[in-house]
């Protein structure tokens, strides 16, 4: 059998990148550089300003470029990029005209270099209500805070300190947004959900939608009130367009840290734990809770009240009916144990060839019945 | 085998909750609890106001509880709830100032305390158009309609009386919204589509896009416009950022009180009867009729063209291919009858036991073979 | 085994339509709609003005009709439309008052008629910038192109030649897009991406959406800016609330003339061909590479890093973690050719049976041992 990647990986951040060389827009000297990923040690020197990231082999005079996957190694020898980030087990030495820093990590070491390149340019905007705002009474924007144009903050909010609601935001009555959190154009937070700090709403995020609840009641599904709240916690980032359910009564709550990606849908009082990844399209079910560090892969459903443990992984599209053991890597329809499913794959495409042998067995048993035969 | 839960069950409301105690924010007398729920009969006494619901073990002075699952009952007896929904089939006694109210369904009883809490807590807003949303020429808004913050309602739309658009909502040309109906912010009616009454959009709904329809001509898709409409009849629900396609030309068609969960597609000219379930990230493709009261499990799909009979059920993830007959319970990826469907899945658990099996008989057959050879 | 529908057409535009008639709200003389279709020949004639479209079965006076599937040939002789789009092969002649016209394809001859009522119906609106939308310094608006109410349009953005941004549409920094472009309600296109000529996004979608990239380090998930952009080529069209992730660096790319369905997710550095088709709630990871006419059924999942080579087709459902080669058709969970997948689906509904298969030969196998035992 060849070795499938693992479905929890759908989805989750390329590593290395298509070798396309894009301008920075900024410019960064040598030394700036360093000073942003603090090297080991550095080998060689360039005097090239970098305008511009690429991969190794496209990487040219005013280029970055990283050995980001060990499997890249041999192309460093012969990248022309100016500026190169390298493992410390990279022996190798730099060309005429280059510079090699030596990271711990050098995709890290790029994210910071990217980082600092997003804080460039995508300029904080000054603080203030844009004029095309709607802001109800007795709603408190903090002074540091933005509310761009034409979003609505309803009575009683809050928006804490540099906060950025950038376009066409809505912050319902009585909903709190901590420090320095950004929704994006369109992001949506319903009345009295909660927000702590450095929290990021991709454009189109609901938050704090009702719950799915009904009671069947003389042929019709008559509706739950759903009165509870949405709480997320520091750190966590929401996708675009997905959405997160208030609880019945009490809260939904998605823990410190948590990424979730686009179109994911999280339903009433499911409790999220810290520094988990939710893949795009996956659908968690109602008062189910995944405990720190699960992975779920792109398109799984978890059923409602179960628990997956700590660090437990979810393989994409995998359906999850029963609860999942900490550190457990689960995959398929009815997910199992991820050895156990990988090798019943495995034998059901052995399936032709076995009913053939039984064929085969079943003549022969019958030869040999009448050949044994008095 | 263990038994599994209905997949068809995800993402349907849980009927139980998580242990956390939530204020209610308002307060009731046990006499006005009681008034609401119309008990059969009650025991006991409390002198508490009621602020707060919680579960069974939970519950303390001041709170509400309710026994709204059987496998809770010997929590009854140790609650320190002040009022206690109960079912007419609990034998109990109440302890010091508690009152226990005997009702049919206490789930239900809960679900009609929580719709009061919720009237008291979602304030209707004034009537009127604000000043920042823009209406249309020849637009007709009801005179107790409320036309929220930066709403757009587009000419000859009409907005009937006491509903409710709530801030950054959409209504196309012509359009029209029925009475009584909430429309959550960020929710889209597309032009002519039709909402009678008491339906409510969750925030980001869109109704109304295109239906997917294309002609391969020459080697290119050319777009065949979509020329008609959607109509969602009464009571109507549909979730977050959920899709409905306006039909080729005809109507797409939601029927009477019929729910549908966030994320879920429902394409061009698909029929639904009335009182029907479709949960999470659910698809249903162009043409297909679903009869009344089908339920659809999360993420599920159903091909175009397909005829879903009265009070089917779909499980979660199924991929249905062929029409379901009325009553049927379908379950997989081609959607087998749940009963053979659960009975395969058992069975491709015991593949790698099978393979081994054959693999021996094949042996001993050989064996026999020998022996037997003269 | 039944002829299974094949799943890569889940939620393609259904080519017939439910037998509900509509009226068009304009109308055409028979010499307008010959005009417009150019026919081949014509038989009979009709003095009805055309005000309705309707199926063979359901037309009358004053309709127009077509046969658009082989499987309707029989309805032609019976119907009472008007006039009849027919293909060449038909030999029936028209009743009294009665046109048909003879075409290559009636099912394009209709969509042709469809977007002529579209054009009519759709009134362009007139061009300029709403009084309620905001547009930012430095931002470039043509003079023919229309901002629609409650619009943003921020710096430095550009809006091409009779583009339509219809309402409360959302335009980044420095975005771009192109001539005779339609953005629906809702729309966003976040900064710096790109829509070439005649894109249309339906309500809702966000092109430009960070991509999902984090680096695990100390125990956190930190973020990897996202820097590049989106890049929609001529003739897309994307679904409603589908969402398309900015690349890493570098792009994310949608080729001319591919269309998109409604809750679909383009992941980070994902490059799709021209010509493709993605149905309704598929999901593609990042960094993959779909090439010119794949078709993606709905709710399908492709991990990322792949390429799916040139007119591939992927069934609905399936999930595709390894790259598939050119004209290949591919289904199931952990995708195979389509003719082995059907075959494993196939007698996996045999195991039942199977399993009774190889316990009936151990019993008697064990008898042929004793039997044959000295």
């Amino acid at each position: 059998m060849s070795k499938a990647r693992a479905p929890h990986e759908w989805n989750i951040a390329p590593r290395t990148e298509t070798p396309t060389i894009v301008s920075m827009q900024v410019a960064f000297t040598p030394a700036e550089i360093a000073a942003i990923v603090q090297p080991k040690s550095t080998r060689g020197t360039t005097t090239e300003a970098i305008r511009g990231i690429a991969p190794l082999e496209a990487g040219g005079p005013g280029d970055l470029s990283f050995l980001g996957n060990a499997k890249y190694r041999s192309q460093v020898a012969a990248t022309r990029a100016s500026v190169v980030l390298l493992p410390v087990d990279y022996a190798g030495q730099p060309g005429p005209n280059q510079l090699f820093l030596i990271v711990d990590q050098p995709s890290v070491a790029l994210a910071q270099i990217c980082a600092r390149i997003e804080q460039m340019l995508w300029p904080k905007p000054a603080p203030g209500v844009h004029p095309t705002a709607f802001v109800g009474p007795g709603a408190r924007i903090a002074a540091t805070a933005t509310v761009g144009p034409l979003c609505v903050v309803e009575s009683g909010a809050v928006v804490g300190e540099r906060s950025h609601l950038q376009a066409q935001v809505f912050v319902g009555r009585e909903a709190r947004i901590g420090d320095d959190c950004w929704l994006m154009p369109g992001a949506i937070v319903a009345a009295e959900c909660v927000l702590k700090n450095r929290v990021r709403l991709q454009p189109g995020v609901v938050v704090g939608s009702d719950g799915f609840g009904y009671e069947f009641v003389a042929g019709r599904h008559e509706k739950v009130p759903q009165v509870g709240v949405v709480v997320l916690e520091n750190d966590v980032e929401i996708g675009a367009n997905s959405t997160l359910d208030r609880a019945r009564f009490s809260r939904t709550v998605v823990g410190e840290g948590t990424k979730i990606d686009n179109l994911v849908q999280v339903a009433h009082n499911v409790i999220i734990g810290r520094h988990c990844i939710l893949c795009a399209l996956v659908g968690i079910s109602g008062s189910t809770v995944l405990e720190d560090y699960v992975i779920v892969g792109g398109q799984a459903g978890v059923a409602g009240h179960l628990t997956i443990g700590r660090a437990a992984k979810i393989g994409g599209q995998s359906a999850v009916t029963h609860s999942v053991k900490p550190n457990e890597y689960v995959v398929g329809y009815n997910a199992l144990p991820s050895m156990i499913e990988q090798r019943i794959r495995a034998l059901r495409q052995r399936l032709p060839d076995l009913f053939k042998r039984v064929d085969a067995i079943e003549a022969q048993m019958d030869r040999l019945k009448k050949s044994s035969a008095p």
